[in-house]
Order: C-alpha cells, then structure tokens, then sequence
C-alpha cells in the first residue's frame, strides 16, 4: 500500500503525526473488513445450525474493533491534528480525512463495549430468525428479535448523537448529516407526482406488453453467463470481485480488490437477475473505482449510501431501461436465449421493461411504484424508533398503510412486514437512502447528458466507458470528502431536487402508457 | 454455550479460575475460527486479485489471535491452575484441559508477535504465487516465498522448542509429542513391506481392469448429488456442514457446527471425488464428533492430524474400498449414471478400486503406492528443515528421489515439486501424519471388526451407525486427552504398529493382482 503522506522532504511533525493517525485507521479498516468476510459467508454460505457460533465470531470482532476504533492514542491523535497546521491548510484529502476521524471517533466512542458486541451478535441471530420467520410466514418467530433489536439502536442513537432526534441520530450512520425532516420534504413532490402517475398508468387504455420476459422460461445457467458478460461490459472487474446467488441480493466489500455481488434467478423472468445484476454492479462500479491509495480513510471511502444507490440505479434503471442499451443487448440476449427472444426486437423489449405494476414485494417493484415501498418503511420505522408505534403492531401498520398506497393487501407476512433483512440486521434509517439515491441518479444522468451528447450512441454500441469514466472522476474519487447534497450540487450545478426523477419518470412511463 | 465446570453448590476458588481460564480459551478459539473464515474464503472464493488484502487481514488477525493466547493475566491463571488441586484430583477433563492450555500457552508464549504476523501474511501470499506457480509450472515463481517461509519456520523452530531438533519442534503442531527418529523407525517396515508389493503387483499377470470407472462421462452435477448422498449416508450432516469446490481438496471447521469440506471434480473418472468426498468427510466426521460441551478447550479438540487422518483414511479406504460397501453404494450409483454402470457388477467394481498404478500426483495415488509419496516429502521437508538440502535444489531432489521410488520421472515440475500447497502454506511437518493416519486406521478398523463381527452386513445394507458410533465414543469424544499413540493403544489394546496396515494391504491389493 502506498502512504497517502507528504514526500520525506519537509516532513514536519504534524505530517508524521497525520501518517500515523492514518496507519492506526487502515488498521482499523483492514479488521472491520474481515467482519464484512463474515457477513458475506453469513448471507451466502452459512450452514443452517452455524448461525449462533457466527453471532459470537461477529461479536468478538465487533468489541475488538472497536475498542481499536476507540483507541486512546488515536483520540490524542487526531485531537492534536485538529488543532495543528494539516487541519486548516493541508490537501483537501489532509483536511477531511483529519476532520471525518474525529466526527467518527468522538461518534464511536461515545458507543459502549457491550452495546457493539450486543448489536452484532443480535444482528447475525436475528437475520437468522428472519430467514426462517420469511420462510414459514411467521411474524411470531421475528417478533421479539425486532423489539430488541430497535431497542437497541434506540439505546445506539441515545448514546451517539443525544443531541439530535433519535431516528436523525441512526440515519447519519448512512446518509452522512441527513434529517429526517429534510427527507420527508424532499420526498413530499416526488410521492405528489408519483400517485397520480401510478393512478394514470394503471387507467389508461394502453399497457405495455412484458410477455416477451415472462411467458418463456430462461435456464439459470444461459442467466448466469449473460448477466456476468453484461456487469462486466459495464467495466465490474470479475479480478477484484465475485459474484453469487443469494435470496436477497447484494455487493458487499471485503477488501480494495475484493468487491463481491449477489443475485437470485427466476427462470420465469429474466429481467429479476439481470437488473439486480445491473443494479449490484452499479454498486461494485463505486467501490471499485475508490481511491485505492487512500483506502481505509474518507477520501477512499463511498460519501453516503444515497450516493451508492445512486450509482446502482444509474445503471439499472437510467442506462438499463433505455432504448439504446438494448440496441446492444438484444443481440447478446438472443444469443443466450435464442427461442424466446428468436422474434423480439428493441421497441417490444424497451416497452415490456416499463411495466407500471403495484406489487407486495420492493425488490420486485417496477422504477414507479419502488419509491411508494420505500416512503412507507421511511414512516413505519421512525414511528417505531420514536416511540410512536409498537413492534407488535407493525404487521397491522404495514398492511393498513400498503393498501392506502398500492390499492391492494399482502396475502401474508412473508409478502408485507417480513419480506426485508434491514431491520432484523439493525438498519434502521437505511431505507430513505434508496429514494435518495433515486433523486440522485436521475440528476446525475441528466447532467451527464447535458455533458456528453454521444451517451446513446455509445450505450447502443455497447461502450460505457464515457459515462463510467466520468463517474469514477466526478463521484467516485471524491470519496466521503464531500457529503451527499453539496456533492451532487458540484457535480450536476444544481441544488439537489426531484425534478429530474420525475420528468425521467413521466417522460419514459407515460410514453410507454401511452399519456 | 454450556460451560464445562463444576456446579455451583461447593464450588472453590479452584473452580471459579478454571472458569476463567476456559472462558478466555474459548474466547481466543472464536477469534481463531474467524481465521478459519478467511482461509476457507481464501481457499475457495477469493477474487484473483485480492490475495494481498486478503494477506494483511490474515496477519492483522493473527496479531491478535496471538496477543490473547498470550495474555499474561490467563499466564497467571494457567499457572495457579496447575499448583492447584483440579490438576491432580480434577475429572479427567479438567486435568487434560489444565496440562494443555499451560502447554499451548508456553509454545505461544515463546513466539515474537512479529513472526506470527510474518507467517500470517507470508502463508497467504506464497499460496496465492503457488497457484499461478503451479498453473504455469514455473519453480521459479514459487523458489523465493518457499525460502523464505523454510526460514521463517526456522526461526518459529528456534523460538519455540529451542530444546528439541528443528523438525520435531514443528512436527509437534501436527502430531504433539512425534519425534521423526520414531516415525523414521515405524515407515521403516512399512517401505520394506510396500516396495515389494508394488514390484509384485506391476509384474503380476493379472492386472485389475478399472475401465468402468474411467472408459465412460460422469457429468459433474450428477457427481455432485451422488457423492452429498454417500457422505450423508455415512454420518455427514450437512446443517452443520457444506460440500464446494476446489482444486485441492480440504476439510476446514470454522465452528462448532460448521464444518466445511470440499473436492474436485473429474468428468472422466469417478472416483475422484467419491473417494475424495469419503475421506474430507471421515474428517468432517470426527470434527462433528468433538465434544460440542467443549468446544474450543482440549477435551473438545482433535488429539493430532495422525488421529485425523486415520478418521479419513478409515472411511476412504478401509469402508469405501470394502465389497460390502459396494453392494449398498452399486445401486446409488447406477441410478446416478445409468449408462456406464448398466452392467458393473460389485465384483467388477471392487476390483476396479484396487489398481496399483504408480502415478505422479499424490492426490491421485492408490492406497499402496500413495505412501511412498508421503515419505518422500518427509525426507525432502526434513532435509531442508534441517539444512541438509537447499530450497533452491528441491525440484532436483524430487525428480531423483521419484524416480528411484518409482521408476519414472516427472514430466514438469507441476506433476513433481509444485503438486502440493503444504510447504506454501508453512505446513512444513505436516506430511508424515498422512501415513501415520494410515497405519491407525488399519489398527482401527481390524479393532472395529473384532468388536462387531456384523460391520460387512451393515455396510451391504447402507448401515453405517455402528462404525460411526463406536469412533464417537472411542475416538472423537476422547478430544486431545490422549496423544496418537496412547490413544490408539487404549481403543485396540495394541501398541501401535504397522502390521495391520501391512496385512491390509496385502490382502487386498494382492488378491486383486492375483498374488
């Protein structure tokens, strides 16, 4: 690894304190990796009856961890830094590294030994109740694990941040400075848009035709070879990276080099593995394009989840929806799938991807209805954090607020309260940041339209190396040194709003509802 | 977990610090499992660019797996420990569980933390340079990490056992209280024996024909649900286990109930992974045998890789090479592979299983010549150990030996010196304990068959819980109480000997060739 430190000439004892401060946070770094190793084995491979010797492995990482996170030399450290000379005229990446470890090293330490190995052991126990809960539709079985476990971050957001709401206190873990009456604002356009864009969807007397995906069956491993083709024509680097089945996809981080995504196969449709694989991909794109020099410290890290759901659903959605990626990928797609594709041709396949369709399930949702599933987990868990709402009635609340929105009520709890692994995994001010990083896309993808006329062109003839390569220099390299807001107002010259997701929104479903 | 001290009624002060020392024990044994996590990923998932990282998270976790083994405080309590009455009038287990942990904490004790990390980091990048070393077979590649990790299992020699000769100080990791000049004496009739044996076999007219195994496709799916039928047919659970795929095959436990084995496959022969399969899952066996009660302490740990190997050895060969184990398997197998077994029967398919055919890879050695390959390596490790054979003319030394053993020569170093990741891995010691596991699972086994007069019929019917529960409570729950050779003596009331190995196999390998 190359020191991020000024050259041994004038090195002054502000620079060498400042090298050490950042040695003691990849260390850091390098063990909490080995705690993503362990969640990664936990959501892919764990044997059934391993779950409870896999909480104690999470949990004696976790206090070991943190008590390095909380080092006493480290506070001396950075405290000295803070008031030294780097601090105010250092790089940029001096400055925000130096001020970014001391926000997260007064926040860690304000966290107690017992509370971080608590919150790891129930978490790896309570995904595994939560597998088996989904599994037998049983809200019974998750129940308790749910209570304790926003107990526990109710006690985590007391500790850390006493002076901000509680819920405030839990979403600054994912969406850096973020308030929740901010978001519920920023979201209020965007959900007065979207129902009378649903509404107008479902009434109107054209609807696109999607049976080209789903009225043929699409063999797993003909799947598993296109999509892997598709990520890595996008630029994922299969060399610094996997990827996986799992029930509940995801792209985790286990090193610089080591950037591993997961996706589930449905034979019966095969846009389910190829836009999570675009959307996981979109993921691993970001962490692969972190500074690798600075990695372990802001400047390599991702500025907010916002942010990386940002670059997933650009992918996903922005590119993987549009006319012209599928000038490049229908062909390939023939290959793979010659019968049920063998007539299809780009205007059939681009319509039946814009099917506006309400569903129980988020990770099944179409691009519209995917922020309704995300406002209603944004207001049911803070209302459980807050105290406003009981863990015991969550079910009820879930399945009342599904009808208001969606117009129809889950079957089961496998399909309504059960169906996510955040809350039993302890992620609580998680879900906001999906619809953030909806507004985010469609902002960056405008902009780089505005940028580079070509992108079509180029998307049509299978080259996404502009767009990538303009990523990685506008969003990726900036790291954490920015937070979300200011940096997609530099990077777009905008103030961020959701503007640009609804005109991408109405533009693209009306067109294919016939508005 | 349940903790393995005396009830609370009547409990000392005695039994209050044993509770500590085994509560730190175990501690340490969950960190040391996460290791097991990273060399597991390492061996079978790791992208190909990640082995640095993967490096500097091994090490960082060895420093501190080694910083808690060592802990001065669990020093003190091993040490009133042993002065105390529990270590002279305690159960059985707390005696063991005293003697070893003071033991284990000496050996630890005298290893600097800088050589634990080295061997740490240096063990996962010289495997990784083995891999593209053997794939090319390019010495060259690989001669600088194997200098330099003989040295540093020098220095670790050095450190820890400045009393005993180098090769014995590292042999005692693996088999504790081996001595080579003893394993030297005990290969000696077993060479004198085998030598003539294979001589006689490739002279003899009769030559077993294996073509039904190797003239036809297994396609590997099918493999794959016929090999997780047998070893879950022998007593292999795989909710506490998994079966995947690796070049080299292993058997690793990341906990108590996590057991993870894995194999290769080859499409043009099936005993590749059957008998592959058998014998990763014989250790999956003993490890799903230890005493869960005791998890992490001595009473709860394997006795010594002999004692691990012979549980393999026992179920690949001396089970899965039986005719009655065929009259069960025949049917399995032919439902699996209808076409190329339509007309084996079981004396066809035995006596295809006992072909002696020197070759050059271990891995894929018979049963008879296989040890000759392992006291090879016991010779040349030994040599170099001891400097009596320089790193650098190992390929040399391999070829000449090889071809004097076996009458022919390496065509590259692939199929010589680069075949095996142990020297890589800095498992320098390691390679006698595969003969020594040979010879106690004869002893074992002829034991097993004077008790049970009833094993064949038992194994005809598919029936193998006898067997298995005899080596439970013979065996496994015996943990790391007894060493090899007390052990072994105790469950067959022989001291042990290679003669039953010997008489194995010569009556089987003989007859099959007509001797």
């Amino acid at each position: 690894m190359t020191e991020p430190i000024a050259p041994a000439a004038g090195r002054t004892a502000d620079d060498a304190l400042f090298a050490e401060a950042c040695a003691h946070a990849r260390r850091v770094a390098v063990l909490a990796s080995v705690e993503a190793v362990l969640g990664w084995d936990e959501q892919t491979m764990l044997p059934r009856a391993a779950g409870g010797h896999r909480a104690e492995q999470a949990a004696a990482l976790a206090a070991i961890v943190h008590r390095l996170r909380t080092d006493a030399v480290q506070g001396e450290r950075l405290h000295a830094l803070a008031a030294g000379p780097l601090a105010s005229s250092g790089s940029p990446e001096q400055q925000a590294t130096i001020r970014l470890l001391a926000r997260d090293f007064a926040k860690q330490s304000r966290l107690p030994s017992r509370l971080v190995e608590e919150l790891a052991r129930t978490g790896v126990e309570a995904q595994q109740a939560w597998m088996a809960a989904r599994a037998g539709s049983s809200w019974k079985m998750l129940e308790p694990w749910l209570d304790r476990m926003f107990a526990l971050k109710r006690e985590q957001a007391d500790c850390q941040r006493p002076d901000l709401d509680c819920y405030d206190a839990l979403m600054d873990d994912y969406e850096p400075g973020g308030r929740w009456r901010d978001v519920a604002t920023r979201f209020e356009p965007l959900r007065a848009a979207i129902v009378p864009l649903v509404h107008a969807c479902r009434d109107s007397s054209k609807q696109p035709d999607d049976r080209v995906f789903t009225a043929a069956t699409y063999p797993v491993d003909a799947q598993r070879k296109f999509v892997r083709e598709v990520a890595a024509r996008i630029g994922f680097d299969f060399d610094r990276g996997r990827l996986d089945t799992t029930e509940h996809p995801f792209c985790t981080t286990l090193g610089p080099d080591d950037c591993r995504i997961t996706t589930r196969w449905n034979e019966r449709s095969l846009p389910t593995a190829l836009f999570g694989v675009l959307h996981e991909a979109g993921h691993g794109l970001y962490e692969q394009g972190l500074r690798r020099d600075w990695y372990g410290l802001p400047p390599g890290e991702a500025a907010s989840l916002g942010i990386h759901e940002s670059q997933s659903r650009l992918w996903e959605n922005m590119v993987g929806r549009s006319a012209p990626f599928w000038e490049w990928c229908l062909p390939i797609a023939r290959a793979a799938f010659p019968l049920p594709l063998a007539d299809a041709d780009v205007a059939t396949v681009h319509e039946a991807l814009l099917v506006v369709r309400p569903s129980f399930i988020r990770v099944e949702a179409d691009e519209v209805t995917y922020n309704l599933h995300v406002m209603m987990r944004f207001d049911l868990e803070r209302a459980v954090i807050q105290g406003d709402l009981a863990v015991a009635d969550l079910p009820a609340a879930w399945n009342e607020r599904f009808e208001k929105d969606f117009g129809m009520r889950p079957p089961d709890d496998a399909h309504g309260v059960l169906q996510d692994i955040h809350w039993s995994a302890g992620l609580i001010g998680y879900f906001p940041t999906y619809t953030l990083g909806n507004i985010y896309a469609a902002q960056l993808m405008a902009a780089a339209r505005r940028r580079f006329s070509s992108l079509d062109d180029e998307f049509a003839g299978g080259r996404f190396q502009t767009l990538l390569t303009w990523l990685r220099e506008e969003v990726h390299t900036a790291g954490r040194m920015l937070e979300s807001d200011p940096l997609v107002e530099r990077v777009t010259g905008s103030p961020v709003a959701s503007d640009w997701l609804v005109q991408s929104l109405r533009d693209r479903y009306g067109a294919a509802h016939g508005l």
